[in-house]
């Protein structure tokens, strides 16, 4: 079930433990984040656009165990490892791990099926940032292929009437994601920056928008992620369940 | 030189002095910030949309004395008192008080002539705020008749290639100011969110957009009015010359 190079995480948190391989692609504070976010209804559907390790469906599914995941992964090998990442935690009912590109989710799933979307995109603009070592990396944290205009344009068809979309992207590229959002009728409603520190610029938005909604932004207090003497702050903490 | 109701409030900067009606409309902690956020280069010409006491023009004097300003107030009795403000401060060669309607000011002042543009818009929409006491307030403080995109015409029409437009608007309607800007190509280039606490929600934006400029976001580090005892912080203590 585990195979060579890979190792398996303790997420600390229900019982749940991840497969990984260092030399690939691991889950960043980005997803962990974007995951504490996220609010789900009771058994609501919920789409998750390049799952990689598979760490949203399965941080969410801790917190909202009658939610089910549909998780896309365009890479076999993170697909297969994100698949037995879900076995080992017992978790086939809840979360399926689909081998697919993300632009044929709304054709697989049928359009208008689904609650929420949730992503944690790779943020590089083709051509625009260090390109990663190894091809895996690559694929999972650059734009080399599906470009932003395309995924919301999937997320869009997928969600019923008032779905929600949730995403963690750049700061800097703001505008770019939530002028996006708006082409697609899906409007930003609720959302929040993550500081390094309060003395420093935000370098992450999270945004959850909701498709048909009526315009107006609901900015949340700010994410701090270190306090002043550098520890993570009791926020933080908790996200990681380390209190 | 003083009219009945007024009083003279010191500035406690440079010895500047301020002429203004509490029954009328004072100028508010959103005016000083956006001063405080504006960057003027030597012998720039200025031009401030809706100067109301033309505590804007005065503050920004007071950093950069070499700029002069052109500030349009359409309400006459503010525009009067205005200039008698700059007149006792005997700076009538620094800035000049326009009587009339800001969305003239680009044939007053002939298009493509200024390097910049300051605005601190009336935030309410519309029918959407609670209406004010008297006809001075609600002028000053709602978009009565002046649209934010007529505004971001007139901007655009009086800045020269790669001239700055400053303003301070409502976290909460940021994108409405953001693709506005976008839409006159004055790209939002350097923002940042005004917080009354590190615990709470932004409230105000301060954004500098640059005509014709490329895409790309610069956040900064919040601005962060209250500490957690509820005294002011040591920057806006700063702003406001307290320390």
């Amino acid at each position: 079930m585990i195979h060579h190079g890979e190792r398996v995480d303790d997420l600390q948190f229900k019982g749940l433990k991840m497969i990984q391989d260092p030399k690939k692609f691991c889950f960043g504070m980005d997803a962990v984040l974007l995951s504490s976010f996220v609010e789900l209804r009771k058994k609501e559907k919920v789409v998750d656009f390049g799952t990689g390790t598979g760490i949203i469906p399965l941080l969410l599914h801790g917190r909202f165990p009658e939610a089910t995941f549909t998780a896309f992964e365009i890479q076999k090998d993170m697909a297969d490892m994100a698949r037995r990442t879900v076995a080992m935690n017992g978790l086939e009912n809840s979360i399926y791990i689909v081998n697919e590109d993300l632009r044929k989710a709304p054709q697989i799933l049928s359009h208008l099926s689904q609650n929420v979307v949730v992503c944690n995109p790779p943020y590089g603009k083709k051509g625009t940032t260090i390109p990663s070592q190894t091809n895996s990396v690559a694929l999972a944290r650059h734009e080399t292929d599906c470009t932003l205009a395309q995924l919301l344009k999937s997320a869009q068809l997928l969600l019923k009437g008032h779905g929600r979309l949730y995403m963690v992207f750049p700061a800097n590229r703001m505008l770019e994601l939530t002028e996006g959002m708006r082409q697609e009728k899906i409007e930003p409603k609720r959302l929040r920056f993550v500081y390094p520190k309060a003395t420093k610029a935000p370098y992450l938005l999270l945004v959850e928008g909701v498709k048909g909604a009526k315009v107006g932004l609901k900015w949340e207090k700010p994410l701090i992620v270190y306090d002043d003497r550098g520890e993570e702050t009791e926020e933080i903490r908790k996200i990681y369940h380390k209190e």
